[in-house]
């Protein structure tokens, strides 16, 4: 099981719809992923670990899914669209990576 | 519901143990937060966004809590003991960061 990590740097004066983000553009990546993403997380970045520091990532959010390979035929075919949206929430250029899930989630 | 991210940036020739980080490290952060942390995620960097780049961060890890004020109120009573461990498994400081959480997990 691998993670899609996608993180966008807090930068001053940055624009960041986060309302959009999660009602408009995860879904549809989601849809455009099909079963190739078994689910996404959304956060947003309150604070940084220095008091008073800003969050380093304004936003970040995360596809896991099955394979790396399953991931990348979607976007192969479906990338175009989803970079395109981008521009609709932010001017942020994101971070992305590559992750191996190595605990999905520790025992409650 | 918040949480906090812990982002060890990859760093050439740097040192990281995943193995103690998930065996060792992580149970033991967990069991000192206590009911401060719902539940915790691991993952290991494996690449960058471009082709053949290094992935930003090495290691991550999150911690799920019901609220920022438990999580520091439990890092005030522990967090010389748990800091005092990162030695054991890196000489990397980690980028941390506080969030909220938007979407935990989206519908399956």
């Amino acid at each position: 099981m691998i993670k899609i990590n996608v993180m966008y740097p807090y930068t001053e004066g940055a624009r960041f719809d986060h309302a959009y983000y999660r009602d408009r553009h995860m879904p549809m990546v989601k849809a455009r992923l099909g079963d190739a993403c078994a689910y996404y997380t959304v956060e947003k970045g309150l604070a940084g670990g220095a008091p008073g520091a800003p969050p380093a990532f304004v936003a970040m959010c995360a596809f896991i899914c099955g394979s790396a390979e399953g991931y990348q035929a979607a976007m192969r075919a479906h990338g175009a669209e989803i970079r395109g949206d981008i521009a609709n929430y932010t001017d942020i250029a994101p971070v992305i990576q590559l992750s191996e899930v190595v605990v999905e989630r520790s025992d409650p």
